[in-house]
């Protein structure tokens, strides 16, 4: 059986999502990400991934895979069927690949994150200078579409829905792009979603409870 | 006939490695990235991509592909035969995704990135943690093997190489990381990535020459 290492909330949501969209059953390891410790055991993290960083996916035959764009289409192509991903060889393929580099470069790391790690208004004017220009991309490309990626739910929908649930603790309004709101309200309505979400926040709940 | 649009050294330098690499001709079109005019006939580089950055790949069809990860990948596939890429169904074409994923944006949107924004310690206090952590993941990958991933040069290698020729403006010395350095040796001394460097740096000089 496939294995998601996770934090709860973390960007590792996004594969848990696809896992749970696809029907596929996996085992889930909570990890808690400051002190690298796998909740489970309290064993060593970076002996999982020496990254340190969710998701971990780890494979049948016990390789590790990493990286949310790498994960979430190698989840989408293990049940084609489940419609996750444009097969190989459709064009929609490689807009499949701009949009999950998007969410993971452009709104994960290049504002998301210095949003959380400065508190002084002069160090967060960089980051922040991008955030409007960044989403007003997926702002504009869901004006008139229900999904990133051709007619249907893709594993690209999966990251950027993650990517949008963090704008509220990094202090950004998603109601200042009314695509971007209704998109988030639609996919917080699909049960896998709706059921991922609510499963990482009585894990998170369970992990504060207990010491780190 | 396939278009890039690039900025001399820029990320779309492996676009331009990748068509060399793989004997694909195009037309390259350089972009003043601080007035995003097209350097061609001076028009708004904004009306190419509204995201204002490169690489932008314009396809037969007129359609563009923007993300180094989806454009490096199309490029890929265009030429099987040069074996830039894992064909899909191989396992590896997941860590091609994985490496194209972690150059974009653990090395470029995470580190690199905020080098550039800020002049002062304490900000670059952030960035500069992640540098050691991020960069002895390919060092160590890489110090025992030729590439990336297989045993042959990929657009992976295209990404990191330009990502490596980054760390020096950035004030980085890879000599830190032997099997970084060598690596970076081995593919500057690759006939396509030496001639893609050497008629970026010719057009930078041209820019340069020129009012912005
Ligand atoms: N580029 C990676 C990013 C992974 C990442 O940043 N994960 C965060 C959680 S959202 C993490 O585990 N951070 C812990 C750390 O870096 O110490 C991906 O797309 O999967
Ligand atoms: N995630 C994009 C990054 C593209 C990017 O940041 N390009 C830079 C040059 S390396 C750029 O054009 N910056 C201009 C700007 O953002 O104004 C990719 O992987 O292609």
């Amino acid at each position: 059986m496939l294995q998601l290492y996770f934090s709860p909330m973390a960007c590792s949501l996004a594969s848990r999502i696809a896992l749970m969209e696809a029907g596929i059953e996996a085992r889930y390891h909570p990890v808690h990400l400051q002190t690298k410790q796998v909740v489970d055991d309290g064993s060593d993290f970076l002996g999982v991934s020496p990254k340190g960083a969710v998701p971990v996916l780890v494979l049948e035959n016990g390789e590790r895979l990493t990286e949310s764009a790498a994960v979430l289409q190698y989840i989408a192509d293990l049940k084609p069927q489940a419609g996750l991903a444009p097969a190989f060889g459709n064009p929609d393929r490689y807009r499949l690949q701009e949009w999950l580099s998007f969410v993971g470069a452009e709104i994960h790391k290049a504002f998301l994150f210095p949003t959380f790690w400065y508190k002084d208004d002069a160090s967060l004017a960089k980051p922040r200078a991008r955030i409007a220009q960044t989403l007003s991309m997926p702002a504009a490309h869901l004006t008139d579409r229900e999904f990133l990626v051709g007619d249907s739910f893709t594993v690209a929908d999966a990251h950027l829905t993650w990517a949008l649930l963090l704008l509220r603790p990094a202090g950004i309004d998603v109601a200042q792009w009314p695509s971007l709101s209704a998109y988030l309200a639609r996919m917080q309505a699909r049960p896998a979603v709706r059921d991922a979400i609510a499963t990482e926040m009585a894990v998170r709940k369970t992990m504060a409870a207990s010491p780190a």
